[in-house]
């Protein structure tokens, strides 16, 4: 355990980029030690930049002895060509989400990583480290608020580029972090979703703008979630569970209240960054002190596999106008 | 307009008494000088104690030359037979919620507020006359966070009586209070509304509890109210409005924090009583005011009919699991 | 108490004109039936507006039979002249604060009030009226934070006329207020009062602001008041109490919170008028109703003085730089 | 800079072993290769948990080749005797507070550090790599407030240990805290100090607890620091600047707001542990970077002797119950 963690990170884009450098520059007890990238330049000029051996692709990465374990940060198409033979390793997998773009590939995931007999791999739904999530989760946990019986969930973004985030994209790319979050909340699969969507926001033209999601859950919670992506004032993350005995909801974030002008104030998150930085830090620091230990935690194979059936239920729900059942594959032991 | 007005009260139950009280007490430019009950024992009892003639009947009262304005506070099915000769009388009602108890009862009397060819009905929705959400809604007009786009609404008492509160009153006693508000926020009708009951409160039994309404407005809308009746915790009116450019909401009404034992904690009220009794001041004072001037305004009679028209839907909407649209007749000008 | 109290005001200046509207359309049991002011056309003007017989002086107004109680709301310096004839009368009288304009004043009326045997007078200091306050109140008498040890003021106004406001006014005028209610939280006398003046706000040019006054209290707890009065921002009063097991402090008092532009924010109050109406509202009711029953309750004329004592010497603290001890007369049984 | 820098800790006491920690399992670009303490057991123990090599005494550790730079955690009067050699060698030092336990070390430490021309030392003031209290800084930095004018400051501790915490130590060991801040904050050095001391609170038994900081600024603010070591509730760290134009203040620090029982509530930090814990690792992580920059940044030598000055005329002012001025060398040029 005392040795530092060898990653060979696949994709050196933006997302890919930046794990690199909190690897290198923030955590502890790892060092990034091989990329491979489809763009072989760039992947050249992020391995010379930071100390590591460019790899012609992910097959050689990920069987280098020089490599302990794997990140992918490729996009999503590619995730499952890189997953299986990490798998087929037997090295710790952290994969950026969607840990694959279709339920079918989800589940030849699942069905190798229950051939491997344990956890390999973590998908970086990163909310679930998220300092103020972990406080609502425990308060829910100690009972605090009795059984939690209904969440209400508002994901508030400034603004999206207008040529290329679609309707689509609203469920797929933004909404399935309160799906991830309400069955992490809850403990409670998804069993149908209704996508009721109004008077459109004018400042995103054609887009569905904002949509309600409405969600009844396996064990019978109800779960609302806002999802506006052209609100302009910054990046709000709300979320209010509601007990049998009481309530618990995000705080706000702001440091410092200030008075001036004609009121006090409080800043917003201006994007994500800001909002979930710390939560990103410790997503992976999780992974690399479990990597170091020989296990995996956090979002596992299952928690990608379902937020995909709920995302896919999702759209045509939001097609349709009708609720839509969630059906899932039974769910393998070792995710209980 | 400097005569104090002469007010009639029928029904001196428990709503009429305070509202006696308040007259008496409270407010200003107005008496109490005439009561009538079904219970004529009860109607001498307050009679004699607030110095107020007592009559044998409602006609008899709003046929009195000394009394100016009626009050209507008898129960629900009674109201109709109230209202109508008072409007024939010409005289200025004020009539506790509901208008009536059926949405044909709500029209003739709408029709014979359109005959007399001005408002004489002001009903007691009283949230309209609630300093935070006369601010909420003036900051919606502001134009402050651009066009209202979606509105969240949690309604939460600490307790009901078990024997005496049914399903249909979550949605005919208490939901209709959110109903009013969205209507009165959004200034758009309802279109359709859905009601999704998931897994029951255990503290409540039987009790179908919390439920989440859905509506969809005239314009475009979406609203969502949580109505949960036995939180414990006190009682909670919570409203969000999110819009184009920004978000408002209702703060807490709390007027002292407080740091001990192991946090800081601020008083949630403990029922509609502590909420809402300044609404109620100022509701009624509005009354007197323009009744002094030969007025009437508040929420009006077609307030009432579409908001009987939402609940009989909801209700509706409960036990079918289906949307059910919300069909009203034409508005009179009148209500423009 | 069934007949409404006749009411006699003293100075038809802009706060009497206010209490006249006050009692006039706003409050219960009482009507103005007396006026006179020093401007005889202006008293003209209020009373045939109001309904009021104009008196010539006061001395004509205080002894008229149509007069049950007196309110005081001419310049100090003219209150002695009016309190003490109201006294001599046996009627209750409302005088606006100060009670008068020099120590020895106020002993004159003290002792003229213990020689009535009975409380005839209640003075405006409106703060304890205020809900929040008084919620601020309970909270330490609940015991909830142990014994109150220190108690932190903040009185900042928006802006002061420059050509009118000076140095001594903060103190006699602005912190009187807060002097005022750290006595009554805390129910100790102030003992000694040093003021520290540091570097001036350069909005106010050569006025002494801010300013700091650090009292010592009789029972050993320790106050501090902040007052700002060019703070441009808005009218904004603070308090928090520290007690032995635990903090108390004034909530804000905003009804919305909105979130726009780039972070959320809520209303603080433009002035005393918004901040306080509602307690001015609440003293004079209190007048009203004690005055119906034959009693006199709310801020005493001991209030006055010590407050009057505690004023003078943060004057001289301000001046000398030096601590200042308050000396004061024995206090009469009465007021205990 | 790839290099990782190797780190000599000197004490391994509480605080020593919960940096080595820090910097082995939490940030990044450094290891501790070398320990030493007066208790050898102990250095021993830790050393061989944390692979590191036990060094006889400081000045064996400092002048080995494989430390590059010093982090000093043993009790204050040995610190001069570590910080002086590390001076000489040219390495980067990281001092716990405090600096040393004299006037008088301190300035020789400053003419050391001057004579070697650069800035070696960075003390371990954590408060102003504190989240919060950035984002106080620069909402005053930004002009968003106006120059600032008044400081009022709370320390609130749960409770301090009876037979070991002294009168001296509130100033000593507590309000140093608050005097960095305050410094920090306002970019100016305190000219003058006065302790008030009130009743005391029953917990503490004889300790002269609350107290209360009145301190003037070099450039006229002013300065109040509540002062409470056994309030019971939690660790509230409290600031609010009130400027020419406006206020600016630590928010709340809770993640999750709790509705339950009779109302709302929020955690207070347990501990400065729990408050300040990422303080810490920012500014390890700071002296880290710089270090491997060969630079060193954070609070100075300068700070910690003025800190010391402050703190000594803290104690005769509560003393004597004088105001005591705060006489400083002047400042080198080094420290601008």
């Amino acid at each position: 355990m005392n040795e530092e963690l060898k990653i060979g990170v696949i994709g050196t884009g933006m997302i890919g980029q930046d794990h690199i450098r909190r690897i290198t520059e923030v955590l502890s007890g790892a060092r990034v030690t091989a990329v491979t990238d489809a763009d072989r330049t760039r992947a050249e000029e992020v391995g010379a930049r930071r100390g590591a051996t460019v790899f012609a692709d992910s097959a050689s990465l990920i069987s280098s002895d020089d490599v302990d374990a794997v990140m992918i940060c490729s996009w999503g198409p590619a995730h499952i060509d890189a997953v299986l033979p990490a798998l087929a390793a037997g090295k710790p997998v952290f994969v950026e989400k969607p840990l694959a773009t279709s339920q079918g590939d989800c589940v030849k995931i699942i069905e190798a990583e229950v051939a491997a007999g344990k956890r390999l791999i973590q998908i970086g739904y990163m909310r679930r480290y998220d300092a103020a999530y972990a406080a609502l989760k425990a308060t829910i946990d100690s009972g605090a608020i009795g059984a939690p019986l209904m969440y209400h969930s508002a994901h508030r973004n400034a603004s999206v580029p207008p040529d290329l985030y679609t309707d689509d994209m609203a469920i797929a790319d933004t909404m399935v972090h309160d799906i991830d979050v309400a069955r992490f909340l809850l403990d409670e699969e998804v069993s149908q979703i209704r996508v009721i969507a109004g008077r459109k926001n004018s400042v995103g033209g054609a887009l569905r703008d904002p949509i309600l999601g409405v969600m009844e859950m396996s064990g019978g919670a109800i779960v609302t979630v806002e999802v506006s992506v052209n609100i302009g004032y910054g990046y709000d993350i709300r979320g209010e569970v509601s007990g049998e005995t009481g309530t618990a909801e995000l705080a706000e974030s702001n440091h410092v209240v200030v008075k001036s002008g004609d009121g006090f104030a409080g800043r917003v998150p201006a994007d994500w960054r800001e909002r979930f930085i710390e939560a990103y830090d410790t997503e992976v620091q999780d992974f690399i002190d479990n990597a170091r230990k020989g296990v995996v935690g956090g979002p596992s194979a299952w928690d990608g596999y379902a937020i995909q059936v709920v995302s896919d239920a999702g759209i045509e729900a939001a097609r349709s106008g009708r609720a839509v059942p969630c059906a899932m594959i039974e769910k393998p032991t070792l995710y209980n």
